[in-house]
């Protein structure tokens, strides 16, 4: 899951620019924490306009901050003029996000030609600690500019 | 899909209620559009702060739309006193959510004494037709209070 | 989901071949129930030999006989030499499959030019009844010969 | 994922039985290759009764075997007089399973009271490397005997 190399000289300028033209990610208040090549970290801080009804983040939130870490981790492999798409995720929700801060980290598993593979966990900071909270696995698709 | 009671006469109330505890329905903008026993559809107009990169609907955002809307239609058909969890879901992102407003319909498949499962499907309004744009198949989870 | 054509004249003699051709079918017993653009019904009728630990079909084969019925759904509207590749899928068990007899049915849901997405049905035949027993969502690829 | 304590002291000999008493992993050749707690590993030789159309092993095959070690995973860490059950899983066929040999090995993610999450990796072995194939990821449900 470790040894990947960018194919695209510019791949940490084209996330963050990628990122950045996200208006959700901007709504929701998330950003781009960490990335390496085959890896993507999006942080997003607890506020009740993320909140499902027990004050919990939202399990729809969280699945939006974990599908675009796997999007981003696949990102950061492709060559240049090519863009990602979700084509579908599965995610289970392993235990409530309860907490201040959420951090969904996606690891790209397999890179082909025309679909890419990544699995994403996200966790939640609570009481000094992080708790797994949900678990992804996610098919992508790069499609390149003509 | 379609033969279902509800098993609480406030179950319209109750689905209304919980869905405005939602910070994350009300920041996103959603409304509960229509509900009926073991169905449920959400509404939420385009708005540039719900975007991808290529001023489409996020979908995350599709995806938290949908899986609210499976969770609602599940929550109908709930005894008193007994909530909803997402335990899981898989989401096909069947084409780009490009349009004015997405629309998402879940319906109850199944509906057990423990888990309860819905598929949902979301389209997005373009030209004056509807285009489905997603593809949802989840599993809930009923906790009962004690 | 209903009104595909089929873009290759021998669409119904391909799958009948490929059918042949997967020993795997073969060993279960399962046979090709019936095809339509877009839609194929696989049947396998109940063994010891398929059981899991209570005389049930075992998960995995219900698993391997949707997949199958989805897959030759969606290679029914292929063009001339091309063929089909499963990418991913999730299934869910929604009753134990109880019964003398599974039918699978694939439908098609989207037919793209790399992806091909189908729902599938399973049902067992049991006192005369048949009963939902599992739900499938399915992401296909199409790969052409060179 | 791997500080997991048995409840049940015959946690062993319970796995290997209900393994025994599946007909379809018998009929397909599968033995339990290793068991640890929240753990276990299926194996299975490739035969043609498990090809599909190109003399690799069936995705359906694959996907049996896979759901399975993931089944036995969870159930070393049910207590006593519990069975186990899978409720949902989706599975990624990452490469094609083209080899002399499948292995499946589940582990626990997260072990709930009611429903436990497991992730399974199959990889097949071919010109005497293991080359991963699919990933599955899964949801299972204890019941407890009355």
């Amino acid at each position: 899951m470790s040894n990947f190399a960018p194919r695209f000289a510019e791949w940490e300028a084209r996330t963050h620019d990628s990122f950045a033209r996200q208006g959700a990610m901007t709504h929701l208040g998330a950003t781009l924490h960490e990335i390496a090549p085959g890896r993507c970290t999006i942080a997003l801080p607890y506020r009740d306009e993320l909140s499902q009804q027990h004050g919990y983040f939202h399990a729809g939130i969280t699945s939006a901050i974990a599908d675009s870490a796997g999007g981003y981790a696949a990102l950061t492999l492709f060559p240049e003029k090519s863009e990602v798409l979700t084509v579908e995720f599965k995610i289970n929700l392993i235990a409530p996000a309860h907490g201040e801060e959420l951090r969904a980290t996606g690891h790209v598993v397999r890179n082909g030609r025309t679909l890419t593979i990544c699995t994403v966990e996200a966790k939640v900071s609570r009481d000094g600690h992080w708790h797994a909270c949900a678990l992804l696995q996610q098919t992508l698709m790069r499609v390149d500019a003509i």
